[in-house]
């Protein structure tokens, strides 16, 4: 079963695995003389935590090689349990021990971060409310983290400054008025993209609205005021709610009414799932 | 005052942040139109949270300028609270907001890493143990959070696979034993490097004495194992313990007599530190 | 005066203009010793052409040296006459021949698209319809070339793949109808970007304008039944006319009432312009 | 039928490609979703316009993937009319979606340029005259469009500052004298490279010949001048013809007797040739 | 027999072969017309001197090329005589030709240094003694050459500055004495590392064995004054004697009991191996 | 004094001195915290052995530092004795030890090459005859080698594949006859490179020259056929003697009359010449 590569992986993995590698492997594998030369052996990944693994197809080209085999047994996005299996194969001892802690680093980040993700989205199922990442993810992980939101189930805003406009309080402020920098971007910018306008209060909702705002922020607003800004406009613009959202909190943000919620916490914050390889054939 | 540079910063930093800022502008910001061209702006960033503080020196790079100005106010691995200011400065509005978020990533992540690391050598002070990162690292971060470690308190275990020998179970089961697996690294093994070996019970902490390892790793032993195992050969290598190892549990093995403490989570599952830009003047 | 500077550059122009001077160099320059070590001398660049000028500050990084001057003498975008002057400086003779042919390079080929961007602008005038250019643009310079579209008054279309969803006849045929592939992309797509249709016929316009598409691309259509589409669904979509729209015939498509013409030829087929780099002193 | 690889190609043409398909990919085809994941097409790709064609073998590169069928119908340098079949295939919608643009942006390019070519060749025909490139090539794609020239029946010139020394006015002016000019430069040079003088009139013909000039350039010279200098030393050196040669004064320019004429507009002004793809199976 | 891939090859060594690769072919191969299109050949790879070998992997990967035949007669590290056959095979003539230099230039650079390796290592056989390279390398070619000395029998020495600790006598001198120098690296060193401290004389050995060097380097000190350092801290520490030591001198360097010997010239000064490439069956 | 740049570099030096950087510093250097921070020391680079000096540019650039002074006190194909000064300086005790192996490895492998060119120069000198290095350089290094055969005062054949067209026994085998595989060069070769015939005896010579070879290699032939071929041809070609020529019998070969003798040796087996960096201040 090879299905992991069904979902077009993020684009440029190849090229961030190469530099992983290499930060790994350096000049050389020292302890590789343990083994001796062209030892073969069975392995398996399994899963030590229940969540929802990401970069099973990763691993599998990190482990690669040819004459070796590699197998995928399930598919990124998916639920697995303590123990699950996650990838076994047969290969040559000393490149699979050059190679494992990379494989299992990608395994173990990108599967904490879907995992983090399918939370949130279970947490609001069935509101209408979709879960968004946002621009805080670590250096150098962008499109690698923004894959794994995708497979827990969220949404991924924007990728970078450059596939929509975003006005937050400092454009504002520096723009003069919130009509004034939404009309200066829209004379600019691709008439593939729509603008977003950061608000603080329901003022500013008012005003982002009248100036033809496609999506409005509402940034660390209470309840009752989201509410109201979502019945006030309903239909005219897209509402996300974003600032400090919690597990604990974001059914009732979904409640609200408004169409997003975005968490930073999906890729800043995420714990790792535990996940190990081992020598041998795996057994249920 | 400049003193986050004091500290040697990671090897390739500027390589990393130079991809960091292209997976982020990538075809340029749109959004910019709405600051009029030339718009300077006094600005500050600093910590919502109490923590250990890493990545200064990293963030006033990001965001220099020839004509701006920069200023560090803390040094990578001092303590803040919550409203500590980090750096400050005035500049370009547009390039600001170009590299605030690349900024502030470095800056959430690193401190982030730094903080948890802080935590634990804390939990040890004064029994002599100290506290080792792994490579269970970020993929392509392994560099800069090793950095965040160094600057909680940590220190650095190996850099990846190239600058010690490890031998673990794996290697251990394909060489034959632990003897044969220590001789046979040893003939190739640069004269400076030490060899570690990865035992799970005392027998094996017995043989790999024997065989001459510099270090032994005591992998998810119980506390009285460990004990005895110090005990048997205090002075004719060094211990590390590893293996599951939290703030609840640091203390109780530190004292046991190792010389080390190893834990993943320093750099696979440390949350962010919160951290903010702002347009203005900073007031304490 | 420095005003080309004034524009924000291509995203990465610094790594373009690397691999140029790169191709032009190679191992070096073996006319060079012709001329006699640090010989320095008076240049100037001036249009032997009329048009609108493009690529000055790019020149100028070109022709850019430590202890040399470089003047830019006109803003990119700007409309230049047979012999107006572009820059002119005092520098290292052999330091300039082995750029001069590079910086050349650069101004007459992004001055031939902004000159041939304006004159499609131009003959739009008074009509409130926005030329666009395509993604056929030479491979390695799409940058650059868009950069060029703006400079000479037109509006940038996608850049890629990735900054809007564009649904031509194949995604069509492939998904079964119009309704299904706007579903589909939907499902996915950041909630920033927008949706675009292609259409062949009115039927094809009502359907992609009853699934909800953003914009709807008029492909190839007679001005008859532009007119139509446009009269139709006036304020419910945005219109793009496009499919070998000329010089001839732009005005009388944008009278059609559309939003955007798109025009492929700006950067596939606009001729270069004419410029030369002299030694001496410029003068009027 | 695979004749387009039998030409080598352009060195370094893989990464070229590459840079082309990041630039259009980006972070990803955003369209995608809209093609059920799998769907498998016939393909082809056909000229709408007459011409000679140039990149069938980088195309296919593009389009190739394991497991897809390309095949290339033509050779680069063929003729071609309205409606020839260029390439044609099956493969995977998704991945052949993502790379047409890419690859007949690199068709559309590289046989405008030679087309052009070829007609300038043409209208020389018999004359034993040969047509050169110059180094006004578009940045990033002289090697590329140095191919194309070939393809085209072209000879090309000198591909940079590095393979002959080209000495010109201002070379002449720095040192002197055309005398010193080329004896500074063959005291430097590889053996292996030829000494050209540009020279503006019948005076610097005579002394560029005294000099040992192994090529010299009439440039911008009547065609009495041409015949003259022609006449007067043949045998003695290669003439080479520059300055603003259309293909309505090419003809007389090559009947002066001059070795080559060199062309600018074959790289930087050849507008692009007209090709397409579709899917289905092509039918003549 | 395809033995030269038994050895594990020096890490990075595609990219170094890329490089090669490219300064000599840059644009093209010009003398590739003269070779028919296709011609097929076969061919070997001779020494022409004997030694040991060193390459022949790298070679064959230069030479290899999908349809063709490249076989490997003789594994790194094989002592060869005049005339002994190091590779064979039937490939394209001109993709031959385009590279056999790169391939030569690897063998006789590798194999030279790799012979004179050897040639140190016999000199001190059954001494116990080790010989060891150093970081006078050629520039970047440091992991290749460390290949080659490992291929002659000799031991690595540190890869670079961050793979063992080195105090030297401007260490040292800065630091105010051994003790404290060996004390400050200790406190920040990766407990798998060593300390190794240059010493000049006796007094300065005594310091360092009580400061607890690991290692300790006796720099250009007299023959008696080895012994004496060896007797009076064997067990204690490990030696390395350093300094102009040449063949003629090294069996008597290795007689005092020093652990290792270290040769610069190992690597900055072994004179080509010469090997030579023919068309044609080779025949013993 | 600074003259060391007034010769202009190797192409892409800074680059090469990029990698070769990196390759030694890897994740950092282990030893630096033994030197406090910020010491500053005065420091010199003195030959320690008489040659040609070359590298002193890029040794310079290898050390400077923004702060810190770095004076260059010779010039690039410089003769040198034993403790002459080439560089000093005042800077970062750490930053320079960190960096003194790089550059001192460019300064010896480079003065290396530059002395024995400057030898072979020497024994021919007053016959008119030229040295040349070769393609046999070592892998990476072929422009830097080049400059120091030029430093030495060799002159530079061709760089690599692309620069000039060489024919040897293999291409003139596969093509049938040394006019045919001359005709087919000359077809598509660029006006402005020569085309060089190897040469096994005095019946290719002639054929050779009647082909139209610009220069003709007499390859391993002995010296009475080589005063045969020069006295025969005289004027016709140029003749370059190529073959195991040595220090021994280069004068002899000059004295035949040929323009050129080529040595291999330059570049692959030139011994590094000796040169080191104290800390403290430099006394003649």
């Amino acid at each position: 079963m090879n299905s992991g590569w069904l979902l077009p992986q993020p684009e440029g993995w190849q090229d961030h695995v190469a530099l992983a590698l290499a930060e790994d492997l350096g000049p050389g594998d020292v302890s590789a003389p343990s083994i001796p030369a062209e030892t073969r052996v069975d392995w398996y990944i399994e899963a030590q935590q229940a969540g929802v693994v990401c970069g099973v197809g990763i691993a599998a080209a990190v482990l690669a090689r040819v004459g070796d085999v590699v197998e995928i047994d399930c598919t990124d996005g998916e639920v697995v349990r303590h123990r699950s299996l996650l990838l076994h194969g047969h290969g040559d001892a000393r490149h699979l021990l050059a190679r494992e802690r990379t494989a299992l680093n990608y395994l173990m980040h990108l599967s904490g971060v879907a995992s983090l993700a399918s939370r949130f989205v279970e947490a609001v199922a069935g509101t209408g409310c979709r879960i968004l990442d946002t621009r805080k993810t670590s250096p150098g992980l962008r499109l690698m983290e923004k894959y794994a939101v995708r497979c827990g189930g969220g949404t991924n805003h924007r990728t970078g400054l450059f596939d929509m406009a975003m006005l937050k309080d400092n454009h504002l402020q520096a723009a003069g008025s919130i009509y004034e920098a939404v009309r200066a971007v829209r004379e600019h910018l691709s008439p593939g993209m729509k603008i977003e306008v950061e608000c603080a209060d329901l003022n500013q909702v008012d005003e982002a609205v009248a100036a033809g705002a496609d999506i409005v922020m509402l940034d660390n607003m209470g309840l009752a005021d989201m509410k109201t800004a979502v019945s006030r406009h309903k239909g005219k613009t897209l509402f996300e709610a974003s600032g400090g959202i919690t597990l604990e909190t974001v059914r009732s943000v979904a409640e609200t009414g408004v169409d997003f919620v975005s968490v930073g916490a999906l890729t800043h914050s995420a714990p790792a799932l535990s996940v190990h390889m081992e020598f041998g054939v795996w057994s249920a």
